[in-house]
């Protein structure tokens, strides 16, 4: 059987057709610039690379419909038997704890946390329509960003804010990336040998934007991101964290629009922000290594803040199973473990230079010495989660 | 010798006569609601409490000359020989890493970091003002709050935004309380036997402001104010660290103006904001204990974030000598201290449950078990730091 699994931003459609039991994916692909006057379409199937030109404004639907006619025809036999289509979807609110099958109602619900997101939730909507419209047959399923962190106790996901704020208008901290924390957490219980409900980590999904997950008896107990994706660790354009008088700063002694200070803080900060250079860590880890001194700093901060997080977080969980490296940056950059694991060296870290070195690129391991405490790196494989859900939710027994 | 310090704010004046050597109190009192149409002015004098109402629209300058006239005249000999003024400043900027006698040119400095601190630069200036005028030939010094925490870090002061805002607008973090947490850290260093230069503390001024800040070796390395003293923990009113995302959510959604977002997030949020009860640690303490909700939660989470925060200093000390406890909730709240330190039993805290229901209203010393790792209670004395750095710029043999 297979799941397709589609992820939806405003102006991308990514996909990808999966066996949800063993992970292997048959097709994926992303249609990018969606709605603009180039969109172009690239996917590939195992060893070959496809890309075309899309028609000026094509969008979702567009992308979805070649899907079903030419690239999933295309794939017969690998494609057949889809069971269900798997959408990511950004914000659940406080509705969605869990995976669902999409109905009206759940539609509904997914618009109402569009409040919460205007730029996720509502890409996520047309994702879910132009899917309905090609598979009418096929049951839907909707994978929230938010749902895994929906344990977090209210100590943990309250803001010191007047509390009719919460009670009324829904602001607290959700939380993103929820589908990756629980890939490697379920990962990580296998590795250790640990039954989920007793494994403590923290997990650090490093990617573009990036995240940080305290987990105790493997449930989500706090995580970096809040309200939206822009708090907590620095990221490759959003500041993470900073002082809420500094944006009042800008508005009041720098006369910025609130609009001005939404895309500053979103798309010309974090990395690129402090370099001046790159969003990219790879970049910004040679250009360093050539003497840059943004480049340099900007990792130095990253790192700096990432290993603070992780020391804060063993307040709630006392014990830690292990530290979990994932995402681009966590899966790849062989600097930016070091620096993290070598700053957390009064927590009991010790970095094994050679397994550090040899974990890259998709392998799996851990990354510190005999005598040390755990750091496991663990590639992560959000549409894999997708599917699975999607696949347990319309087949429950297999 | 004897130097009058003054702390101004917009609408008070704190003033307190003391021997710069012992820290003797000879005077102390507050000018409040000045400007408004009743202010009040209380001092006390050892064994003497005063108050008198001034006249309508009576403002700093009032409330110096009554204290020339009136009170400093009338403790005399007390108060004889007065070597300095010594003003609370808020923010240095950049400028001032020290205290400084004051001139033309250290008011102009103090008149331009006002752009970073436009609720507190101006009151501070109208105080040294007004000063100058009642005692044209005492010698005025400056002591600024920022000063501390110039010694932080480039990775430790950087926000990841553009450069350009720390190079052009001087956007970074500064740090606030720094004469509280000069003054605990000088003490520890006396009470742990330690030279300064080799102690490492992570010190929690706790008042209605609140602040935690990392000393290593005696040098402020990390804090949790930024540009302004909104951020970091949760205060009486102020909200501490939320997402900024969050500041766009209240601006773009519910359409509130930046005055407003201001307004709510420095003067109704915080403890009284979660609580919707007081911003008061006390009132809190005894609602909770009568088992009001919202009293437990405001409690739980100030204790949850200053823990958090406190292991995250672990990153940039690696040893801790001390843990202390300072300001108000810091000096007196059982309940806080024990929670606290409880959270960071992981870190070889464990508090003696005796000492920390003795140690408080004024006493100082160990509230921690003989085999814990330590925490102190020292109460703070900004007053006598202030006179200290004056009599010592002034007097520099002595
Ligand atoms: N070999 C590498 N070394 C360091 N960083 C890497 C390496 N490979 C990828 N990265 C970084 O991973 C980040 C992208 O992570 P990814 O998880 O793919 O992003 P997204 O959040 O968009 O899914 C980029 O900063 C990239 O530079
Ligand atoms: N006995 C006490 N128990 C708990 N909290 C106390 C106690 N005494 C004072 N506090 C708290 O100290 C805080 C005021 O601290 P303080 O340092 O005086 O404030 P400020 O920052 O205005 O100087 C208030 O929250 C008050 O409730």
């Amino acid at each position: 059987s297979r799941v397709l699994v589609l992820n939806s931003g405003s102006s991308s459609l990514k996909f990808a057709l999966l066996d949800p039991h063993s992970g292997e994916q048959y097709l994926s692909g992303i249609g990018e610039a969606l709605g603009g006057p180039e969109p172009l379409l690239t996917w590939k199937s195992p060893g070959q690379k496809h890309s075309r030109q899309l028609d000026s404004g094509a969008a979702h639907g567009v992308v979805i419909d070649l899907l079903v006619r030419d690239l999933l025809a295309g794939s017969q036999p690998a494609a057949g038997n889809l069971i269900a289509v798997g959408h990511r979807v950004v914000h659940g609110g406080e509705q969605f704890a869990h995976s669902v099958v999409i109905d009206q109602k759940v539609i509904d619900a997914i618009a109402e946390c569009a409040a919460l997101a205007p730029l996720h939730n509502p890409p996520g909507l047309l994702g879910i329509h132009a899917a309905i419209n090609a598979f009418p047959e096929i049951p839907q399923v909707a994978v929230f960003d938010t749902a895994f962190h929906q344990t977090l106790p209210r100590h943990a996901y309250l803001y010191a804010l007047p509390y009719a704020l919460y009670r009324d208008q829904r602001i607290r901290r959700y939380g993103m990336h929820g589908s990756s924390h629980r890939f490697v957490c379920e990962r990580a219980a296998e590795l250790l040998r640990k039954p989920l409900r007793e494994l403590n980590i923290i997990s650090a999904h490093l990617g573009n934007g990036a995240s940080v997950t305290a987990v105790r008896n493997g449930q989500s107990v706090d995580t970096s991101m809040g309200l939206t994706p822009m708090e907590g660790l620095v990221m490759g354009t959003r500041c993470g964290d900073i002082d809420p008088g500094l944006l009042l700063h800008l508005g009041d002694a720098l006369g910025f629009s609130l609009e001005k200070i939404s895309s500053l803080l979103n798309r010309e900060s974090g990395l690129l922000g402090i370099s001046q250079l790159s969003n990219d860590c790879r970049e910004l880890e040679s250009a360093a290594a050539d003497g840059h001194e943004g480049a340099k700093l900007a990792l130095e901060i990253f790192c700096y803040r990432l290993a603070k997080y992780i020391a804060a977080y063993t307040v709630p969980l006392q014990r830690v199973d292990a530290v979990v490296f994932t995402g681009g940056i966590g899966e790849n950059s062989i600097f930016v473990r070091e620096q993290v694991l070598h700053q957390l060296r009064h927590l009991g870290f010790h970095v094994d230079a050679k397994h550090n070195e040899s974990i890259r690129f998709g392998a799996e391991g851990r990354i510190t010495a005999a005598d040390s405490a755990v750091a496991l790196v663990i590639p992560t494989n959000e549409e894999w989660v997708i599917a699975r859900d999607a696949a347990a939710l319309v087949r429950p027994g297999e």
